[in-house]
């Protein structure tokens, strides 16, 4: 592949120093760096084929990094950084030590703002402009959000906000692929379909415009005719009707059409909104053909495309979910199963195929999906919220104000609990146990593998009243679920190993919350401790707890989950109000953001494998280990 | 005053069964009863008397509760309620033990929906709509909501998802009365003053749709047409972009147009949108004339008004902020406030007069307001968010995602922190510790009392980075404030009294966060304890705490917030963490949601005043304490 222009651009400036004639090389290009780029690592790839052009735009007509350029969701800023120095790093995309996935303030100048959860995009960028007009700073700030993210109420939030705001610096760009990461819902974006329908005659409209920017006065005399003339002719569309100007839509792949229309927008002021047409995928038949396939692959041949792996990999806990919501569905007509706009990743896919009518996905709309799942409750029903833990940072008022404190009857399905690999800090799951912890009512469930998983799915479910089950990203320790609806007791823990060594005054306890489970057990081996599952956080075992306190001489609580106000937090709380007294050691997630990398790895760098928990025990109990301990390794 | 009608309405029942001549009468009656009622209990005004021909059209025409009314934020149902049988309860409005001043599902099968937190009523009347949609159930959900409610994007969430929901009974009706606590802002506002300039033209136009609506086709015929000639003439509205069926804007206060108007309505099926035109305060001069401070007003003489008190209250924790907001504000020109709709509240009116250019009230929408806010500190300025610890629930992803992941310079001002007295529930603010210490690089400073709160809002203005401050609604002991801006050491704790007699085997000191440290004290006295002002919960100060479990024999830790995860785990943490094993008594909130209530009285309830601080330390320490100690009182 020719990389010959490419090659000279080690920063914006180089590629504003080429001819406006060469920029279609470039996206050439840029287009094959990336897909050849993502094919050896992994990472999203239909969204950065989609942006190649509007990338090199932005760049070619703003004055970057001194404008600001802020991308939603941020999946899509692969040819951003290819643009702005990074064109080597890409080789150590998302791999530890490696560059992120997403925008990163600490990782590059030109990264306004990290991003990665959607939406947010416009109120930052709204934030900049009004902190540069109040310190009287020439300056544009320039938010650039997907279809799927305008429909998030925050965005909705910040342009209510910014359309009333007119003496700043605000361009959004709505780049409408017609896609999230699953196929769209909502009124919003039946009504851009709308807005596309008239389509060459509006980007006609606006051409003539931009081109009248040059000379203000007459804009704005060409704007109020204009303005005239529009109610007899075509509505406002809804971004007018904010306070927005806005111009479009046009061709986000056409670069005649794109630099130009910058161009002229970049000397308007106020806020501006440009919508821009682009397709997931551009330029690679394959993902053309199949965006939400290669939304976010692993590493493939891009002569062949994805494969379909010839021995299917170990099911993961997302397929246990999916598994067990169409067994329950069938067994019981009240189930309705909800997603925020996450219908592949929450494992929905064969669910909304079988039960249709009882299938929500509400968009990108975390805060609705509980309230809405709150309503469902209210009848009766059984709402199961499937939701990424991170992601239910968002519904979090929703969950306490409308669903806890009312006892209703939801159950939160929460995937991607704990580390979450190459997505980051950003996605981190760590936080949900404190969060949620704290709120009455609340059931807290961490199965320990798959089998566990579909079990507590099965408990919480029947549990009347709020409950939720997290579970990690990726497979288990590999146990296969039976196919029945079973359920355990709500709040009790099971032992797993007891120690054949333990006293009052010797011997271990480890009370483990989830997956950890399997490493804290290898590491009891040697240690002759007594194993715990906990199954709950809330309700904690409390009674179990005190009756293993009676009878060891130490505790250790471990889990996948920050460690203040973790689950070992709430078992030294159940000690403190039983008055007991006794060394407890916490191991779990440290009070930091943990960036991306391998999630074997990073958990081994934390001392939360089977080595290093033996190792945490060993250092701190040693001396009232239970007799049938080994000695430890040289 | 004649009550001859309302007597004799014991429920909507009673209400049906009235001639509709007769619904005038019992609107004069009920406005009369409410401004009555709220003058000798004190409670939500103005909104009351601008929804009481709205409430009692909803109950004469909608089968309730068959059918479903959800409230909006709900403190504008002092008119249902006495609609539905709570009229006798009015007297015992907000008091412990007495009726909510929301809806609340277990106070009456009428309230379909709890609600207190704006805009979530489209979220629960569509998933109620859904559930019986998909049970065959024929009923009618309505949600009725504010202005001022729209503006926050889970409405918008709502109505993006109820839009493209074509089968199901869902009614909204917008309660617009250009008002929420504080005036309006943002461009949906303005955008509705627009749609109202247009009143009669529509009101017409509608009338004539709703009478058609007996008979089906032609009503279908009648629409088209409408739509064909609609885009010639006007432009439909927004809501119609979502997919609703607009109608309005009509007179709220008129029931010859409101009764129609909703039996048509009620015959139609899918999403229908009512837009209802009220005045906060109708029907009381002075309430009409300043329906801010008729919002929440305490009792008063309806004859006379609300009074200026004589002696001036003690100062609010809310003043100290408000005074040192623009006292740094005047020192430092980096700093901006920021707001989601509480100026009042929060005690920034006089900052927003000061300081219009860096003051932003952004409306009901706080995910915005913090990403805003992230925006802003990424420009090196500084912003400092007022906002109820409450609310701060609807902001938490923006906090963990944006603000405290890329470690920016936010300040977060957390009013009502702990017990809220008489707004209950649903507005505690007992969780902030336990959800904002698990979240790495926040600060989390919790002033004793009003001079260590702007100690401390100095200090975390200062510190660059994250941090918050959280102080609890009212006053405190009455520290007068130091008008200057010095700051305290992050991070560490001050020993306020020192016991007289501990040593490693006896004694006990006590480590109080916020406000409890003022009753910690005062048991302190008799059982010669050591108290400490913690000033922080995060960083927590590990070696003071270190160095006082070395010379004491039991710890305490007391803060007005949840016992689980918060500030007394973080002490026992930090125990286990350096591994010293010593016996600790955590005080704090219960896992339970606390009713409304006088807050000291709900505080002494549960042992958080002095007497029963001191009567928990000698049941569980008696055999420790210090030798200075005295006898417990008989």
């Amino acid at each position: 592949m020719s990389t010959d222009l490419l090659n000279r651009i080690q920063s914006p400036a180089d590629l504003r120093a080429l001819d406006r004639r060469d920029l279609n090389q470039v996206a050439e290009e840029l287009r094959a760096f990336v897909l050849e780029s993502v094919s050896r690592t992994g990472g999203h790839l239909s969204s950065n084929l989609g942006t190649v052009e509007l990338t090199i735009a932005l760049h070619y007509v703003f004055d970057t990094p001194h404008d600001r350029i802020v991308w939603d969701v941020g999946h899509q800023t692969y040819p951003h950084k290819i643009l702005t120095g990074r064109r080597d790093s890409m080789a150590t995309l998302r791999q530890a030590g490696g560059i992120s996935g997403f925008p990163k303030r600490t990782e590059s100048e030109y990264d306004a703002f990290g991003t990665a959860h959607s939406s947010t995009s416009i109120s930052a960028a709204l934030g900049m402009a009004v902190a540069s007009r109040n310190a009287g700073m020439d300056r544009q700030h320039i938010a650039v959000i997907g279809d799927g993210s305008m429909s998030a109420g925050m965005a909705f939030e910040a342009l209510n906000n910014g359309g009333v705001t007119s003496d700043i610096n605000l361009l959004v760009i709505l780049n409408d692929n017609d896609m999230s990461i699953s196929p769209p819902v909502g009124a919003l974006n039946r009504y851009l379909a709308r807005l596309m329908s008239g389509r060459f005659y509006a980007a006609a409209k606006n051409v003539s415009k931009a081109v009248l920017a040059h000379v203000p006065p007459v804009l704005e005399l060409a704007r109020r005719l204009e303005e005239h003339a529009k109610g007899m002719v075509t509505p406002a569309t809804l971004f007018e009707e904010l306070g927005f100007n806005y111009v479009g839509p046009i061709d986000g792949h056409d670069l005649e059409s794109l630099v130009p229309t910058l161009q002229n927008m970049r000397k308007l002021t106020g806020p501006r909104f440009l919508h821009v047409v682009t397709r997931k995928g551009q330029g690679y038949k394959l993902a053309e053909a199949d965006p939400v396939l290669y939304h976010g692959p692993g590493k493939f041949d891009p002569a062949v495309g994805i494969r379909k792996p010839g021995t299917p990999p170990k099911q993961t806990f997302t397929q246990v979910f999916g598994d067990w919501l169409c067994d329950t569905a069938a067994a019981d007509t009240r189930l309705v199963g909800i997603t925020p706009a996450m219908r592949e990743g929450s494992g929905m896919v064969e669910f909304e195929q079988r039960f249709p009518n009882r299938y929500f996905d509400v968009g990108i709309a975390e805060q609705h999906a509980v309230t809405f799942a709150a309503g469902i409750a209210c009848e009766g029903q059984k709402p199961v919220v499937a939701i990424y833990s991170t992601f239910l940072q968002r519904g979090y008022d929703q969950l306490v104000h409308d669903v806890a404190l009312q006892n209703l009857d939801v159950t939160f399905a929460l995937d991607r609990a704990g580390l979450v690999g190459a997505d980051g800090a950003t996605h981190a799951g760590n936080y949900d146990i404190a969060f949620l912890r704290c709120i009455p009512n609340m059931v807290i469930a961490t199965p320990s593998d798959e089998a566990e998983c579909r079990l507590l799915l099965s408990t919480c479910y029947e549990h009347v009243g709020p409950s939720s089950v997290r579970y990690p990203r990726g497979a288990g320790r590999g146990a296969i679920p039976a196919r029945t609806l079973d359920t355990v007791p709500v709040g009790k823990g099971i032992v797993r190993r007891e120690s054949s060594s333990a006293s009052a005054d010797r011997g271990v306890v480890i009370l483990a919350f989830g997956t950890m489970l399997v490493p804290a057990t290898a590491a009891a081996e040697s240690l002759d401790a007594t194993v715990v599952d906990m199954r709950f956080v809330k309700p904690l075992d409390r009674e179990l707890v005190l009756e293993l306190a009676a009878r060891h001489a130490a505790i250790v609580t471990i889990e996948e989950g920050c460690l203040m106000g973790g689950a070992g937090s709430a078992v030294t709380e159940a000690l403190n109000a039983a008055g007991v007294t006794m060394p407890v050691l916490q191991l779990g997630l440290p009070d930091q953001f943990i960036d991306h990398g391998d999630q074997a790895t990073l958990l081994a760098g934390l001392g939360l494998d089977a080595k290093g928990i033996e190792a945490s025990i060993r250092g701190r109990f040693a001396k009232v280990l239970g007799t049938g301990a080994k000695a430890a390794a040289a």
